[in-house]
C-alpha cells in the first residue's frame, strides 16, 4: 500500500513540474500512477491539497540534496555554479524541457483557494538557500545568503526561460554569468 | 464593442498574472470583465486560445515599454538595473503580491493542448531582451545580449521568490546584485 503512495507523490510532482497545480488533479495524478483511486483518500485524506503538500515537500528535499550534493564537491565557487546550472539543464533536456520547477509552478499557480501552499514554497525555498549557501564557503560569510537567493532566482528563472526556448542555452548562459560574477566577487571585494 | 475586447484582454491578463492558464477560464475572464458573454467569441473567435494569445501579446508590449522606459533614462548600468528591480518591486506590492509575470505563469502551465503559445512566449522574452540590451550602452556590444538575458532570468526567478515570500527583499537583493555585477564588470574587463 506504501508503494501506493509513493506512485502518487510521484506522479504528483511530474505533473506539477509539467504544468502547475492545474496539471495535478485527482484524476490526473490516478491516471498517471496507475495507482488504486480508492487509497488516494486513504493516504491522503484531503485529497489534492494532501498529495500537493506530500509532492513539494518531497520535490523540495530531493532538490535540496542535489544542491548540496553539487555545492559541497572540490571546486571554485564559479565552478561549483557552473556545475549547478549544467546539471540542471541536463536533467531539463532529459524530459525534454516539459518538467520544470513544481515550487515555481505552484507559486504562479496560487490563488483564494491554495495560499496555503505558499508557506510551504517559501520553506522550501529557504533549505535551497541555506543548502547553496552552505556550498559557497569561498564567499564571505556575510554575503552567503544573499548571494544564495540570487542564485536561486537566477536558476528559477533561467529554467523558465530554457523551457519557452526548448534550449538550454539560457540556463548555460545564467550559470556562466553568475559564475564570473562570484570569481569577480572574490578577486576584488564588492565596494558595495 | 471594442471597449468589451479591451475588457476581456485586460481581464485575462490579471487573471494570467493571478493563476496562470487555469485561472483565466472564460467564465472566470467573463465574471472578472463584466463584459457580456456573447461578444466574447465575436472578438476571440477559438476562445480562451485566442483570449490568451490577445493577453500576452498585449501584456508583453506593455513590459517591454516599461523596461525600455527604465533603461533608458540617465544612468549608470547599475543605476538602471537596480530601477527596473525597484520598479517590479513597487508593481508587485501595489497587487499586493497577487500579480506575477503573465508569461512566466504560462511557461509553467505548458501543457499537450497549449503548446502554442510557448512561441508566443518566447518572442515575448526575446523582445524584452532587445529592450534591456538596448539601454545597456555602458557594456560591451557583445555582452549586451547575454546580460540581457540574466537580467530577465533574475527578475522572472525573483518575482517568484517575491511572491512566496510576501515580501519586495527578494527582488530588491537581487537588483542590487546584479547591479554591482554590472558595475564589476565594468571596472575590469572580464578575463574570459
Amino acid at each position: 500500500m506504501s508503494e501506493s503512495k509513493d506512485k502518487m507523490t510521484r506522479a504528483a510532482i511530474k505533473l506539477l513540474r509539467r504544468s502547475g497545480l492545474s496539471g495535478a488533479g485527482i484524476n490526473q495524478v490516478i491516471a498517471e500512477s496507475g495507482a488504486p483511486k480508492g487509497s488516494l483518500y486513504y493516504y491522503f485524506p484531503r485529497g489534492k491539497s494532501d498529495l500537493v503538500e506530500a509532492a513539494l515537500q518531497s520535490f523540495g528535499a530531493a532538490v535540496r540534496e542535489n544542491f548540496a550534493s553539487v555545492v559541497s564537491r572540490n571546486g571554485s565557487a564559479q565552478a561549483k555554479l557552473q556545475r549547478l546550472f549544467e546539471s540542471a539543464a541536463g536533467r531539463l533536456q532529459e524530459n525534454r524541457f516539459s518538467e520544470g520547477c513544481a515550487v515555481a509552478a505552484v507559486v504562479l499557480d496560487l490563488d483564494e483557494e491554495s495560499t496555503g501552499f505558499a508557506r510551504t514554497c517559501r520553506e522550501i525555498f529557504h533549505g535551497w538557500q541555506q543548502a547553496i549557501a552552505a556550498g559557497l564557503t569561498e564567499l564571505d560569510a556575510k554575503d552567503r545568503d544573499r548571494f544564495a537567493q540570487f542564485v536561486i532566482a537566477a536558476l528559477e528563472g533561467a529554467l523558465i526561460l530554457s523551457r519557452a526556448e526548448r534550449s538550454t542555452e539560457p540556463l548555460m548562459n545564467v550559470g556562466r554569468m553568475l559564475g564570473q560574477f562570484a570569481a569577480m566577487k572574490l578577486r576584488k571585494p564588492a565596494r558595495k
